[in-house]
């Protein structure tokens, strides 16, 4: 895999970002996680003047071999069929990149469908869907590079426009259960506790998936004694997930602030946090879904979401409606007077 | 006081208007809140396609006689500095309003200092500032009925402007003391859980709030066997708090979209919906803040917020923080697609 330098941003700075949020006429701390976030996005920028320019949104699309053993109500066509729906405007992803000002794009990382002459869709596929990990690895060592390598690609693209904020979103029936695996592998919580209903099934379906997911498990780890993060996500997919783990290394590269969105998109970020811990400092996150083991995993991050809206949509939604918190913080940063300036009394 | 004749929403609309939902191209329910949040104003304005037509904020000032028993860490002339910062653009509710296309109104109910010369503050002075209801009631029957018309009137001039959306905020140094008698006295729970920090006193400094408090309202229980609403927002004040009670009713009347924010303008919710319960279906609390007992206030209401970030300014900023959110429900309905015309499985 492509190596990548990430920097910890500077503490140097810290103080002096302290003391102008602290002479911000407001009593001190009053304005809580606009107060944190301020100080996250000073550090990523190493400014007192942070700016969000040119936010981008990168919706990767792929299709997930697992699918086949029903672990997901939705039918794998749906990917495919809400990929064109994006290109026309009318996703949930698409009404909050207009509201939040978002250039989106759209991505074929790996849909099972042929969708290289959809305008608007920018293919990167790298094959009709991944294998199913119940019977073989997802995909092979060099496609887990061109994966990665497609993140990388259109990070470079937006860095290019000017960039400073990165959203990632994805799509991809059946993305929850390779999810769940990652969070089981990485973090050491017991498999049962990470399997949840994705996009709505039922008790009974959720056993199916654990018991589905569980004898997976068991394959990789008779093939596997020791293991890395690139091993699992590699072994279970999917194409759009690991291109998201691609993006948000090299968004941490360019030192752009990376809104991570709920279950999917946490577990892209687990994955990259444990290649490169230092890209969490580049991280917030945005949302907690209501996917059973999204809190755990978060905890297990060390991650406190900004927002807890019961949205289990996928598509960035969770991040992007997290946007203008974000935005808030640093307005606050460059638009707020301060105490001698507005002749107010100190008050603390 | 002026009597209000609020609506109930009909309900007749809620099935066409769930159906509505249930058929944009997502898995039903997965949008969460912005899918409660959109049957809300969906019923108050009465359609399938919802607007948030020129959302304005009241900014309503105002100073309190029980300021002088010390119960604030900030002295009582940053209310009125304050005021005049506003009128600058520097305060966090300035870049707020700017940020989610808010028209600001900067009100002065009884700021204790002459502001009526002031470029951008509107005069609707009652008095300078409540007098201390440690000793006597905080304002006459007749000032009360003034505060309330400055709300009514207030509002009724956003109406005019074609206003859908309504937010309120204060300034008034000492006002969470008011708004925990108001609590304690309405919603029946223990004094000492409605006493909280305010600006950031010390836990010394809680305890003589408590004591000053306690005394205040033993005073007023042995002057009133029985009491309402009413004589409660009267006794312990402020101007710019009843004020806010006005323009909530009156918004609810108008059937307007309340955004309600933390601890002090939910005492006022809390008055406005003890003196008229179907108030409430016009209302959306936006932030549940840090100060102790906000969130027991909110439960005795069954209300919901949309926000925790731990904010504790005033000045609308917590509701203003949700704006966005509510934003993003209204796009949902007028903005996504459905399954039939996205030509999309329908997969639930």
């Amino acid at each position: 895999m492509r190596k990548f330098m990430i920097e910890k941003p500077d503490e140097a700075l810290r103080p002096a970002i302290q003391e102008k949020i602290d002479n911000l006429n407001k009593p001190k701390g009053s304005l809580g996680r606009l107060e944190s976030l301020a100080m996250q996005v000073c550090l990523i920028q190493q400014t007192l003047s942070p700016s969000l320019a040119h936010p981008c949104h990168l919706l990767l699309g792929g299709d997930h071999g697992i699918e086949r053993e029903g672990v997901s109500l939705s039918p794998r066509e749906v990917t495919w069929q809400q990929m064109i729906n994006f290109t026309r405007g009318g996703g949930g992803v698409n009404m909050l990149c207009r509201q939040h000002g978002f250039h989106l794009r759209i991505v074929d990382v790996g849909v099972d469908y042929e969708l290289s002459a959809v305008p608007g869709i920018i293919n990167r596929k790298i094959a009709l869907g991944t294998r199913n990990f119940l019977f073989e690895p997802a995909m092979t060592p060099d496609e887990f590079d061109q994966a990665i390598g497609v993140g990388v690609e259109l990070v470079d693209e937006c860095e290019a426009e000017g960039c400073r904020v990165l959203c990632i979103g994805e799509m991809g029936i059946g993305n929850t259960s390779p999810s769940s695996l990652w969070m089981h592998l990485l973090c050491d919580i017991p498999l049962s506790r990470c399997v949840g209903a994705g996009s709505g099934i039922d008790a009974e379906g959720v056993r199916h998936k654990y018991d589905v997911l569980q004898r997976s498990c068991q394959r990789f780890l008779t093939a596997h004694k020791t293991y890395g993060p690139e091993d699992v996500a590699r072994e279970f997919g999917g194409y759009e997930m690991v291109a998201a783990v691609g993006a948000m290394l090299r968004a941490a590269e360019w030192r752009m602030v990376v809104l991570v969105d709920g279950f999917i998109m946490s577990a892209a970020a687990l994955v990259a946090c444990r290649l490169c811990p230092d890209a969490q400092k580049y991280m917030i996150f945005g949302h907690s879904g209501d996917e059973s083991g999204h809190r755990l995993m978060l905890d297990a991050m060390g991650a406190q979401p900004l927002l807890n809206l019961g949205l289990r949509l996928g598509e960035g939604t969770g991040a992007l409606c997290a946007f203008p918190i974000l935005d808030s913080a640093v307005r606050m940063m460059n638009e707020m007077n301060n105490f001698s300036h507005a002749c107010i009394t100190k008050y603390f």
